[in-house]
């Protein structure tokens, strides 16, 4: 008979991730594409890419979260509704299956604040448990977590719940405005390397301007005006739009001392300029580590 | 000998508008493409476009305002700096030819503010200073001109000379935002009709909010968790923007008690919706007729 073994998975919109492990330990990885950008549909794409595993290995079951479970993705899963903890939503996974091999999906996480705003996560409360599991200081009292992204997630915690979630469209926005006609000139300069004085410039303007909308054009303006190069234009639109996330929160009251970020290090490193600039202290967390620690939650519910 | 007649243009990035003049009055227009979207260079297409009426008739000259004068228009011409009247702004159009008709070319006008900040504007200044021509109350004590657009500029004016000048890149976000992941669900209304419902509810949070960011988001979450359509979404990302412009300027202390709009009468409706909220009066001018009255001011300095 076979070797016993899973597969857990994160799915999202731009890249699929998926974990083969034996006996609670990660045995290998392999990447695929991401829900928004598949080439056939979803089932296929996972059969295709978990053919060999299945093959070689008797699959006991495919834990995945994130876009998966979106409509459109895999299999839709519902929302969760805050204050949630994580055996809330652990035991709201659905089921599905593809070729014989059973398929579960971790539910995304919503909130309505009190003035009736809707927010919504998927994938990124996978992680969010998954840290609590990890870091079990979290959950004592009030926590605040942030994962950035192209929407970036500010997550707030307490005794262990989510009781609050708020969404910022930061990195969407930025990858839309490097694209606008406010760096048209000398665009050539797309290395990503950040360029500190305007880096420092956006997030002054960030931190002062009472919004965004009447400062992004000064990236145009530096350019034509101060003889400013693209690469000074998109580290001011970065500073600008981070710091202008951080007053936000700041703002509305829901800025914390500490922040517990997940998330890729290089934008992490970046956030944390911005907050430290504004006295909140942070810590970053392992983000593999911290999906596969919430995947098992799923996993050992199941 | 044939009849001596001059051609006026407005060449933006988007389209470019000729007018064809005898004795002070357009007898005939034209339109072409903006210098952003020119398949061959903008001297050819100039010459093509004037071909019938140059062979038609004896043109002194062909005045133009506009991104004709940014690089890579027609021929770069400088910014006037803030405070600028209309003579100073007249007195600096740069020349140039097409085919041996002289061509003379409306510099743009440049603004540094107390903190340093540079603004520009290339064409709208030719409108602000032909509705002063138009309407010389304008130019007594302080007056406030919103030019909506692309790049909403506000002008401030003080005795006739433009004293400020501020842009929001209110339009090109609306439309880089239209297209985003937000609005990717039921994505198929695109008829451009105004949900009240959504206008409003993004007005009353563009005025509330502290930013945009984060709220920018329940576009997506009214979809998801409200079941409201694309058409809602683009409206409440329409009501959103806007209010979140005029925020700004209240809070930079720079929004007056009325405002003189020249633009897009739809656009101009939506502005005045969100300013009237705001106990802003406005007046609406005719966009054409101040661009006329601009040129002929450079033609007549000429």
């Amino acid at each position: 008979m076979s070797i016993r073994a899973e597969i857990l998975g994160d799915w999202g919109t731009s890249n699929l991730r998926l974990w083969l492990r034996f006996g609670g330990a990660v045995a290998e990885r392999r990447d695929g594409r991401g829900v928004g950008a598949l080439a056939a549909n979803a089932a296929q794409q996972l059969r295709d890419l978990t053919a060999a595993w299945r093959e070689a290995y008797d699959i006991s079951v495919i834990v995945l979260c994130g876009m998966a479970g979106a409509r459109g993705g895999l299999h839709e899963t519902g929302y969760v509704e805050c204050p949630a903890s994580a055996a809330d939503w652990a035991g709201r996974a659905a089921r599905t299956e593809i070729a014989d091999t059973p398929v579960t999906i971790g539910s995304g996480l919503a909130f309505r604040d009190r003035d009736g705003r809707d927010d919504v996560m998927r994938g990124e409360e996978t992680q969010v448990f998954g840290a609590l599991r990890l870091h079990p200081e979290l959950a004592i009292g009030r926590a605040t977590m942030l994962l950035p992204g192209t929407h970036s997630k500010w997550v707030t915690l307490d005794g262990g719940r989510v009781t609050g979630l708020r969404t910022f469209i930061t990195g969407e926005l930025y990858a839309l405005l490097s694209r606008s006609s406010l760096f048209a000139t000398g665009g050539a300069d797309e290395s990503g390397h950040t360029d500190e004085e305007g880096f420092a410039q956006g997030m002054a303007e960030g931190r002062n301007a009472p919004g965004l909308t009447g400062s992004l054009f000064q990236a145009r303006a530096g350019q034509l005006r101060q003889g400013r190069s693209a690469a000074w234009a998109r580290s001011y639109l970065s500073g600008l739009l981070l710091a202008s996330e951080v007053a936000q929160m700041q703002q509305l009251g829901m800025l914390p001392n500490q922040v517990t970020m997940i998330g890729a290090h290089a934008l992490c490193e970046r956030y944390r300029t911005v907050l430290a600039s504004a006295g909140v202290a942070t810590r970053l967390l392992d983000d593999e580590a911290c999906t596969l620690a919430g995947l098992e939650l799923i996993l050992a519910h199941d």
